[in-house]
């Protein structure tokens, strides 16, 4: 069985229309996706034609700068096996990491690396698909050899080596099946965003927050950094509505300088915040870092712009975070994200992935649950995004109840669009766009 | 006096073919430049149309890439009054990162970087030929809060503040007139890594070694990082030639974990190294310092994939390098540059600008002529890059002599190609590779 064609999609959802995701930074975002379709000439254990598919999410123009990227390095894929792709995705992964040419763009970082996460990110639906099994469990069914073997750790043994890898994941080995159980059980507990977007008017966070609390939620996130007032005003009225024990955090989107971000957050400290996230640039490790002394206990967040694994060790080797918010669409897939998950065990740092987006609660789900399941063996003081926006566009959507994940059980990464929303909402010919732009320019 | 259009060329040397910029990463670039040329309904004050051109490099697979994203961002100036651009380009550049769509996809970095380097390089030039004046001279020219208000100094307030730049510029302002005539006494002084690329043999390298020592340059660059034994040979080569008055510096291109760094470095140690240039991950400020610490009195040296202001101003708090090697096409232009100039001035490191590729050569002189005149006032411990590679292509090409630059002359950032070589060397449809595409599919 061989990978017979790439199909690469702009998907552009015209969010930016109704503020939903708006924040310090991003104001008018359009939640889009680069969509990696990997064509197969066969069937999966289900007996339906085998295919893989993969997203990175990015917030509108430009989108088809990374679709470009990603077309150039799924290139590579066409022709190959499609078992023995699957049996050494380490290797696929060094394969399209190995082009020198192509990493003087990055290297890894911006535009290039959201292009390797989402062929990646085909890749791995596809292994899953092939298996039978959801991403997590086809992970977390690996011997801690064989997931070793899928983690990137180039540049990292000063921090973790390959053997204390192996240790690590061998000591969790033992609670497994409990643990998926557990999983089975209660899922794997998440907060909202849906609530904060810094576009909304008050009534409407009102409004929100109290359908949250209703729904299960004990956590509330809430975007800030524009004014202090307003921020003060909506950090109370999100505090009125979810009592003293519930659990508030914000996000600045990386508007502040360092100084700035210790003395915003300080004047928001009276509503008693988990964490503060993004205060400044995603690449000022010692900027967080002085922060994160400063405002102690008040934690500090980031995760979402961290570009690679090389970030992320030093952001632990600085003690400059308290909570890891990795990205699925921006490290470069399962083979770097199994790096980051590792460190993480050994620095003792809970991950709670960025979501929201397109498709990014679809991937972290299966991210949290091995998480859980085969490194750190633990959900204590971790929690995971949700963002109740745009699930209906895929054909097996994260569910979440009572304020948790459940555990995925369909083949694959959980990234299949349906073909219906890929020909309304591509960009710029689908039928969406097609119509808007008309009327724009009539 | 506006912008009426804006021309984008993806133009690629075939170095690859001759091994000229080969490293133990980079093991078959073809040196490439995306180039930007900002059309004008005017004059220049020479009485021909005025233009200005700009250029970022790659190494080949991948331009196009950057091609297409400089195309979105600088379709913002078509339109756009020169004389009002030339006024404030600190609002130009804050223009064209605002964008927050495209911000995302770094930010900052990668792919939307370069391509930012590029479209603003040709603002600069613009603003240069607009004024008369080799873009150096423009920025000399300006009074400490002219330059300070071109600087981006965001997220650096911890580290250095406007009114600290404001007094560091000031306090080199007497000299400036003498610094010039010095510059146009002696030129900057420069190395060449012409001779040291890793695939080139013993004879070629011991040749080209004494041609460098000959012509009067007292530095040697070698590229390390694929055998030690190989290293230590050509290591011994290349001191036997410069004898031991000469200054050796070697450049591994990222090849290493930081402790492999560390244990082949000091392997070199005997043949007396100023530095070791780009040990490991160019994101690894915390490796750099640790690398850094263990073997000194050995220099490290990098920057030429240092993405931002942020990533240098770490590296600086950290101590983390002993010479910064900015570049000219990764860094957001002169508004940035002027910044990472600015920190290393008040942190104490000398600047030593990355050169080479296509068209870095061109640019740097630039900087390190202003770094001298304005901002650092010394060229002590500093010598820029120097590679003779394509300089042909050029209109107004940099000059060496006696190991040193010459000060530039003409207006402009010395940017501009050759029509000749843009027609024969786009890629695809210039005449060179229209051939070569047609006979490799022959």
């Amino acid at each position: 069985m061989k990978i017979t064609a790439v199909e690469i999609e702009d998907v552009r959802f015209p969010t930016s229309l109704t503020a939903d995701g708006s924040d310090a930074m991003n104001k008018d975002g359009d939640h889009s996706a680069v969509y990696v379709v990997l064509r197969t000439d066969g069937d999966g254990p289900d007996g339906a034609p085998l295919a893989g598919h993969g997203i990175t999410f990015t917030t509108g123009r430009g989108n088809d700068i990374v679709a470009m990227a990603a077309s150039q390095q799924a290139a590579h894929l066409v022709g190959m096996d499609v078992e023995a792709l699957a049996a050494d995705i380490g290797a696929v992964y060094r394969l399209l990491t190995s082009d020198t040419q192509i990493r003087w763009l990055g290297p890894e970082k911006g535009v290039v690396h959201l292009s390797l996460s989402a062929v990646m990110n085909a890749v791995w639906d596809l292994a899953g698909r092939l298996a039978g099994k959801p991403v997590w469990r086809l992970l977390a069914d690996m011997t801690p050899e064989q997931l070793v073997d899928v983690a990137d750790l180039r540049y990292l043994s000063d921090a973790l080596t390959r053997e204390e890898a192996i240790a690590l994941l061998r000591a969790k080995e033992a609670g497994k099946a409990g643990r998926i159980a557990e999983l089975e059980a209660t899922g794997y507990p998440c907060y909202t965003t849906s609530a904060g977007w810094l576009g909304y008017s008050d009534d409407k966070l009102r409004r929100l927050c109290q359908e949250a609390v209703d729904e299960g939620y004990r956590h509330i996130k809430l975007k800030v950094g524009t004014s202090l007032e307003d921020d003060i005003r909506r950090c109370g009225i999100a505090r009125d509505v979810i009592g003293p024990e519930g659990i508030l955090m914000i996000d600045a989107n990386q508007v502040w300088d360092v100084d700035q971000a210790i003395a915003w957050t300080k004047a928001l400290a009276p509503f008693d915040l988990l964490w503060i996230e993004e205060p400044t640039s995603p690449d000022d490790i010692l900027g967080h870092a002085a922060i994160k002394r400063a405002i102690a206990p008040i934690g500090v967040a980031t995760g979402e712009h961290c570009h690679n694994r090389v970030m992320f060790k030093q952001f632990m080797q600085a003690g400059a975070l308290d909570f890891c918010q990795l990205d699925a669409g921006r490290l470069a897939s399962i083979n770097e994200i199994v790096a980051v998950l590792l460190l993480a065990a050994k620095f003792n740092v809970p991950v709670c992935p960025h979501a929201g987006g397109v498709g990014l609660c679809e991937m972290v789900q299966h991210v949290s649950m091995l998480d859980f399941v085969a490194v750190s063996g633990s959900r204590e003081g971790r929690i995971t995004e949700y963002v109740d926006h745009l699930h209906e566009h895929f054909t097996d959507p994260c569910v979440v109840a009572n304020a948790a994940y459940t555990l995925p059980t369909q083949p694959g990464y959980s990234t299949q669009m349906r073909p219906e929303s890929v020909a309304e909402f591509s960009f710029p010919h689908g039928s969406y766009w097609a119509d808007r732009l008309a009327s724009e320019s009539a």
